[in-house]
């Protein structure tokens, strides 16, 4: 077991630590710092000859500062004779820049993937990638964690009468996610259905599925600027729904997230920690859960080379 | 001629319209910016299929966000279809974490090649790299560009007597640049001999060489905080220089550098726009000159596939 050795950067230390401690294993020693002109600055405190280390971080804002804190971490522990690398990643940034929506346009999150494996890492855990298809930009094991039965529990314990449920998508990408968290709370599902008739006209906003007097769970993977979330919120409101809950795995929470979510119809806000909330991103409406377990039960299946329980989603 | 394109990311913009004016050709267009989490937003604006393209951009602080651009930029002019991908990188980030000073370090001078080659660079072009090692990192094409004759020509045109001179390298390091620039000017050198007598002394400053009565000119490839530059130039002045000069070929200047500059014994430091300095970095004892003739050239011979003349060092 001292062969384990979990590291954790800067961007999200508070989850290491929970995770790190669940396992029931110390932290491993290193500093991550800066040099005066701002170049990341790391030195490994112990040895990891021959260990299994895991680099516990999410690549959330300042996105490139934690990316390139990441790659370089894995370089040094590379270059210090580990066995294997394994990138714990709670939150994969540049994950919706997966495909050319325009022309000469880049495919950011496939380079993360390769400047991953360039810089040494034998493994990625991830969780809740924006896209599936991701799994598919790395050539070393990758695992997908899903974070729906964290989310589906939390529900449930709620003991609203499923009769009353209705879990909805906030666009067409989601509606696998809803079915997923339907499924597992005995729900029907609706989505939101944006469309724009003709170019240049105003969108308009139609639900597919009946909210009247339900209780509504917005469920989306990311969230933003909470621009979507929110519109999405009210309209259901508007529709005839009893309350809307709303819940994510990323709160990414940028610009004006928290002031459209605490002027909206949303009664309560449901997020993990896979990304670390700043002080300024605090509100009385957002409601924490941790993915600490979950990703303590991948890395320790991973070590003991068992195969990681994944939702195929 | 009209397949060679230049374009600029933000860290330079200033030194690449210069360069694209030296050469004749407009800056290529594209916007570079950021979504609202903080992530480099890239889209580049005309067509550029089968072209030539260099990218100008230095990887000077912020570092990180300097390098991701340059990374996700040539990501993104890889799948336009570029006939060639040219990285003109006046300032190397990370250059001076270029080996294992202590155990467990990484050495991300090394890491910044692999990711560049990694994104698609198929050549770079570089100034003045701090070991002129860092070529070696690379498997693709590298030039290597040496400032040298920039400095030399500008103190050459002070028409100081050159009995009168003498070039001063401010550590055993950097000798051999002093030596080239001592060669164009006809000058003597002189070396500041830093030395440790035992641990836990205090570090002893001897000059080897004869600068009495002399207009001693330091000559360093990086000034970061300028604690041994200022240091150097305060013990000639001791030591009887009659004046002193300092010049390099990166303005790095992070933290204490202008005040101690501006309270050091030097008269003069001249520099280039490797590094654009920012507005608080501006000092009225700061000369810059222009590397833009020079990238300007080599840009033009790659292009031509002509030999770029460099200055072996
Ligand atoms: N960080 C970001 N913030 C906002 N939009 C983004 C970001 N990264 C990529 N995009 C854009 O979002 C779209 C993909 O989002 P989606 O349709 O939800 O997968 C693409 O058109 C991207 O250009
Ligand atoms: N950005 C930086 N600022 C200050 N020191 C650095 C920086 N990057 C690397 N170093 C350290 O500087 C030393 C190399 O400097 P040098 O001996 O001048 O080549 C190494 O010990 C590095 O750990």
């Amino acid at each position: 077991n001292d062969k384990l050795k979990i590291f954790s950067l800067n961007s999200n230390e508070s989850l290491a630590r929970e995770v790190a401690e669940e396992i029931g294993r110390p932290l491993g020693k290193c500093s991550v710092n800066r040099f005066s002109d701002g170049e990341v600055q790391i030195n490994i405190e112990e040895s990891i000859r021959g260990c299994d280390v895991f680099i516990i971080q999410s690549t959330s804002a300042p996105v490139n500062e934690n990316l390139m804190e990441l790659l370089i971490m894995v370089d040094a522990v590379k270059r210090a004779s580990a066995r294997t690398i394994n990138v714990v990643m709670p939150y994969y940034g540049y994950a919706r820049q997966d495909r050319k929506a325009r022309a000469r346009e880049p495919i950011t999150a496939k380079l993360v993937a390769n400047l991953l494996e360039t810089a040494g890492a034998t493994r990625v855990i991830a969780l809740d990638l924006h896209a599936p298809q991701i799994q598919g930009f790395f050539d070393i094991l990758i695992d997908h964690l899903v974070a729906v039965p964290i989310l589906s529990d939390y529900f449930e314990a709620k003991d609203i009468n499923n009769e009353e449920l209705v879990i909805v998508s906030p666009d067409h990408g989601g509606v696998t996610r809803a079915r997923k968290m339907a499924d597992r709370l005995k729900a029907p599902i609706a989505i939101i259905d944006k469309r724009r008739p003709r170019p240049n006209v105003a969108e308009v906003m139609n639900i597919v599925g009946n909210v009247e007097g339900k209780t509504a769970i917005l469920i989306d993977d990311i969230i933003d600027t909470a621009g979507t979330i929110t519109i999405a919120a009210n309209a259901l409101v508007e529709s005839g729904a009893k309350e809307v809950y709303a819940c994510c795995t990323h709160p990414v929470l940028s610009g004006p997230a928290i002031e459209r979510i605490d002027n909206s119809k949303i009664k309560e806000l449901v997020i993990t920690n896979s990304i670390e909330l700043s002080e300024e991103k605090q509100s009385p409406k957002i409601k924490e859960l941790s993915v600490a377990p979950l990703l303590a039960d991948a890395i320790i299946r991973v070590f003991e080379n068992k195969s990681v329980s994944t939702l195929f989603i």
